[in-house]
């Protein structure tokens, strides 16, 4: 394999001191919802909010005195890219980071603050990597790959050895698959210190890459995931063998375990996960019986997560336990009427959030209207009372399914 | 002093292996935010995640086997009755919690998990606390009280031990002030460990009970905070001699300082703090020339907020920020204009998040209407050019305050 255990060995020793030794506790809640023994990772804390900055930082360190003079270039519209201009900003070496044009300017703004000349070109990926080779020939720069370079693998499984250095008796590794440099750094590491470890990769359903590499499917590569940081539609070349080598097996996770899992970190484990940081957690919902009475070592991998899609994730998990429900009210058109239910909800416990009264529809009497109403309530329980209490005064409730405008 | 060093050493003791020691972290975007060198100890991610963990534990394990065996009684709506219960469970004490009745169901739930009798009694905490000192009379319970116990105090005081063993170079630390536990634990520790060390307290600006009790002043206590695990209308008869002695300043934060911490917390250091857990951050913030370059220790000291609360804290600072914005438009009424500004604004780049049609306006003609859009751009420069095209093409714009219906 391309890249050994005393690569990472090495790369430990080159970052020491200048990424975090990041900290990795037991989660008591996550293992409660798991049915496993769960200790968590904290890669989110790092500077640039992922583990890119290990094998970012490893490759760059590397560099000869002339090589960081020319400078370096990378292509990511993601961690990758912050990664690397934080830390070349850090070693005074030119970064330039070329994006797709369709990046969120937020992204593009949080890698231009660490003082990365930014190019903006390419509709896709694709386009994005073939203009960075082609600065990269033109103006002497060295290209940062994100995840097929031995440098940049090795960078990443340091993580492991912190891992196993803090929790020697985990069973089980659970670690992301984007285009494999985690795992693959991971795996070697954990392996050559434990050579019984189990390590599971994850990929996202709509991504599965590395899982038609191994299986010989083909399935279908693409849409829009919650886990963009690992939605990769290439396997790495360096990266594939060692996966094949030292990876048991592969968990394709879908969307909604996606959101559960970075709910789930947010709300039990109070910290913030992006889509393809709680890909790992999201596994185990899909495969409890697997990891049951494990003990299970997760990568919280990165924290980028959008604030508005993180507020509609939590907003759209209280609906799925009925903890925001939305009911469509029949009730006479006349002055009154609404101030009576929104008293009798206050009586009925209920938190009054939205309201919106309807004229139009065909089936109420010309001088009926619809009320629809959506209110908070402590628990499913308590929206069937509220729904009860309506029907028995006359206000022939329904259902309504979505909720808030947020989704 | 009621609490020395050597308490809070003895309590290190006591509870060690059996609460977290926490990670104290340097945070880097929140020094930046700042202008300090900024370290947070994270007692958000205890197991009842916050910092009532330690004084609990340390109580609960000074008891005789046959005040144990009787078991324990706390009055508390929050985090208090989480650790009294949750360790109580562990050591196999008996605990009876006495809520208010008007706890949020979701807290209730919580504590009951964790296996203790709840009582809910009283409309406020001070009715409560009647009922849990008759029960503790009544059935020869002991009583845990929140912050005014020796033993309570000196458990609080291990954070501080801890802090400075990580960070020995800290110059300030910035403490929530409730019931004053935290802050006067912390005080002694560290104060012993480093003399000149200053402690600032922050307390919610709604309940500035220990600001009046050392001012003099009689400023009004009360209202809607989202510090609510601060909210404390007393100052403890141990505790407020001993912030006198060693507190050199309390600052008293608003809400929308409170929220900004929350947030930024959030979206920079990816991690959960309820309103008080936040509460030493935004007394930064309020503050900034006072810890401008000083070496400062937060504690995130809890984080648990409502997760409709917290999407709606987001949500309103990307209003702030302009990143969520809402215009009203004046548009002919006839079909095909929504589609035609719906396809304008997707060409400026604004992603439509809300759209409301409105016709009974009457500073419209009768053919007309008003439309009122809620879009998200990419940031303040952005929401203006939106603004000017649709200006440009005779929609006659205005922009409206309220963006979403979270608030």
């Amino acid at each position: 394999m391309s890249v050994t255990v005393a690569d990472v060995e090495a790369a430990r020793r080159t970052i020491a001191g200048q990424v975090l030794r990041t900290p990795m506790l037991p989660a008591p809640k996550l293992s409660a919802l798991t049915g496993a023994d769960v200790h968590v990772k904290y890669e989110n804390l790092q500077v640039t909010n992922s583990f890119k900055d290990r094998g970012a930082l490893n490759k760059l360190a590397s560099l000869s005195a002339d090589a960081r003079e020319r400078g370096v270039i990378a292509m990511s519209a993601g961690n990758h890219a912050q990664a690397v201009a934080y830390h070349a900003a850090r070693l005074g070496v030119p970064a330039t980071i070329v994006m797709p044009v369709t990046t969120p300017f937020v992204k593009v703004q949080a890698t231009e603050a660490h003082g990365a000349e930014i190019v903006l070109d390419g509709e896709t990926v694709a386009e994005a990597q073939v203009r960075a080779e082609t600065i990269a020939r033109a103006r002497g720069l060295t290209f940062v790959h994100p995840y097929d370079d031995p440098l940049v693998i090795a960078g990443q499984g340091t993580i492991a050895l912190e891992m196993l250095e803090d929790v020697p008796d985990l069973d089980t590794l659970v670690i992301p698959i984007g285009g494999g440099g985690l795992i693959a750094g991971s795996a070697i590491a954990a392996r050559a210190q434990k050579p019984d470890i189990e390590i599971v990769g994850v990929e996202a359903a709509l991504y599965p890459s590395f899982w038609n590499a191994l299986t010989g499917e083909h399935r279908p590569l693409g849409g829009a995931t919650l886990a963009e940081g690992i939605a990769v539609k290439n396997v790495g070349v360096l990266t594939l063998p060692i996966v094949r080598a030292l990876v048991s097996e592969i968990i394709l996770v879908d969307e909604a375990h996606l959101e559960r899992a970075v709910n789930a970190y947010l709300t039990l484990q109070k910290t913030m996960a992006e889509g393809a940081g709680a890909a790992g957690l999201a596994a185990m919902l899909v495969k409890p019986d697997k990891f049951r009475d494990r003990k299970v070592g997760l990568i919280l991998c990165g924290g980028n997560i959008d604030p508005r899609i993180l507020a509609s994730v939590m907003v759209r998990e209280l609906e799925r336990e009925d903890r925001i429900v939305s009911f469509r009210l029949t009730i006479p058109d006349r002055p009154g009427v609404l101030g009576q239910i929104a008293t009798r909800l206050g009586q009925l416990g209920a938190n009054i959030l939205e309201v919106e009264h309807r004229r139009l529809f065909l089936d109420v009497p010309a001088k009926g209207a619809k009320l629809d109403v959506t209110v908070e309530t402590r628990d499913q329980m308590h929206g069937e009372e509220i729904f009860q209490a309506l029907e028995a005064e006359g206000y022939a409730p329904a259902w309504i399914d979505t909720a808030t405008t947020m989704e």
